[in-house]
């Protein structure tokens, strides 16, 4: 970073988006700003959060603000004599980036893209833990959500099921969900992105559930579809075409290939199947601090995997009318190939539930 | 918002603000941007919500982006004539605006401060009717987790009270907790922006609760304290304290009085007490679309309320050490003076479990 940096010939970088300052430095708190220089970072704060930051920080220098926190860190960035101060273009607002430039007076603010999203692309020991954990309360809280079986699910609307998973989470430690949950009965389930209603779970249906914790910062992100009954026999087919397509996609991972190629495997498996034109999404993306991050596993996208990148593959079919099947696990890149570090069993037998 | 647009000099405002957007057209999608002409108003959407926002905004234009969400927009912003297209400064990042920039070509972007917020501040008779749903359903969720008296809260852990106090908004109708809920025990409650941990609570403790609900898109925003078991008289002063503050400031409302003077009127009531360096926050703030918003009842704000304002009035008392009282209610400023839409009880007693 310190050499994009020295390239952009900022003199020091702000750090503004919230998963960054956590990523760089270890503060968990927020409404704060990270500065980095050549050979310094401060950490700019409010009051409620000094102990706790110098706690979390080592020892970067940590300062609160007294009034705004532009404010203060215009005055911070000027006694380290910054001339050219870099912003995070992701993520810098034209409102902030004005009010900086004013109270830096003669400094200048230079716009820099990706200055530390593509840093956290590869994870390290201590981060795979805490996906791992993530990933741990997320299916723990989907198998006491599943436990009772179909007379656990059928009756119940949709919006009651996905405020029970959330609860269940958060009992078994999650902080958060890590985004709103998804429970997509029968039909609902062809649009991916559906908000959960109003509408009772019947026996005989597929319920489509897309959930993840958010455990220490770090996420998790999960698909499951569970079958209140007998198996329609159309969805029991498409069942296995998603399977097929996720477990050679998965196959397909490991260092040096392509974002491109993976997405592209699942998708002629599922092309072979005779549903091409059914699967309108990418095939995953890095999960992490954010439950979205890069890269992109998509059919745009260059990008060679590296060891340490944890993905998540998540192939779906969606049909109209009928319905819709996605199965999504969470695979780390490892030195030779990949690990699926998300362990719920996928067969159309076990989600059945009974 | 059309006069300041003359104003500015644009032909367009590019409405990026996901609140701006509903309230501006009533779409309740997200990743969608609202384009406001002299004569015309268009949503530029994705496909998995064309019909949504069809049904949702009545007669204005709503185009699918087949790209880019920015190209899109540019590229309506094009056929519309658009020379000078207005973005807002608060919401509009960087990378954003310099991609729009690029993709416009020929025009201009002209970065605007406050086009729609301050136009939400007022409410319409609907809006106040959802602000009462929201507050219904938060005050419902919160008698039923403090139905079963103190031993239904000793010996849990913060984190499982709050995590079931969301739970059970969610099941009275929520879409989500309005923001992240508060339950801090004991000395904890000195810190107003506690996050709840593993502390057990136990009991003869006052355990301190900022909780609201979001429904329809609307907030509420509630805090109350309550007692397991026997309260420390210290406690019962200062709680006495927090509630004539309130009183006083919840009956100096009417339209016309500064925001400043209303919290003035707090800030002395809780001085009188021996406590004026205690109140470590503004007295209060508009609630609507987001949870925080103009105007605010803080020393620094020279505005003037106006009926059909919807203010919280929070007062507080923090005690390094011993605990925090804060008393928050929801009010709607009307044409003569005031009127609490929140009715959870103050009173101490009422407040005392057992």
């Amino acid at each position: 970073m310190r050499a994009a940096a020295e390239q952009a010939r900022i003199d020091a970088l702000l750090v503004s988006c919230v998963e960054d300052v956590r990523y760089l430095c270890g503060f968990t708190g927020e409404d704060s700003f990270l500065l980095v220089g050549r050979s310094w970072a401060a950490l700019v704060t409010d009051g409620r959060y000094i102990e706790q930051a110098r706690r979390e920080c080592g020892d970067i220098e940590v300062r609160a603000r007294a009034d705004s926190l532009v404010k203060a860190t215009a005055e911070l960035a000027k006694r380290h004599k910054v001339k050219r101060l870099g912003v995070q273009a992701e993520n810098m607002t034209l409102l902030m980036r004005d009010r900086l430039r004013s109270e830096l007076k003669g400094g200048a603010t230079v716009s820099i893209r990706d200055a530390a999203a593509s840093h956290r692309e590869v994870k390290d020991a201590d981060e795979i833990k805490a996906i791992r954990r993530a990933i741990r309360v997320a299916e723990r809280a989907f198998k006491r959500l599943v436990a009772r079986g179909a007379k656990g699910m059928v009756g119940r609307c949709e919006r009651d099921v996905a405020a029970e998973l959330d609860y269940l989470m958060r009992l078994e430690g999650a902080g958060a969900a890590a985004f709103e949950t998804i429970v997509a009965a029968g039909a609902h389930a062809s649009l991916p992105h559906y908000r959960p209603g109003a509408t009772r779970i019947r026996p005989g249906q597929a319920v489509l559930i897309d959930w993840g914790a958010r455990v220490d910062g770090y996420c998790s992100d999960l698909t499951r579809v569970v079958f209140t009954g007998t198996i329609p026999r159309k969805l029991a087919e498409i069942h296995a075409a998603v399977l097929r397509a996720q477990r050679a996609a998965v196959g397909a991972i490991r260092p040096g290939a392509t974002c491109r190629k993976v997405d592209a495997v699942a998708r002629e498996a599922i092309s072979r199947a005779g549903y091409a034109d059914k699967f309108l999404h990418g095939l995953g993306h890095g999960i992490g601090l954010a439950v979205h991050e890069g890269p992109a596993l998509a059919a745009g996208c260059e990008r060679r995997l590296r060891s340490g990148m944890v993905l998540t593959v998540e192939p779906g079919i969606y049909v109209p009318g009928v319905g819709g099947i996605r199965i999504e696990d969470d695979v780390l890149v490892t030195g030779r190939g990949r690990q699926m570090l998300s362990t719920l069993p996928r067969a159309l037998k076990a989600m059945t539930l009974t």
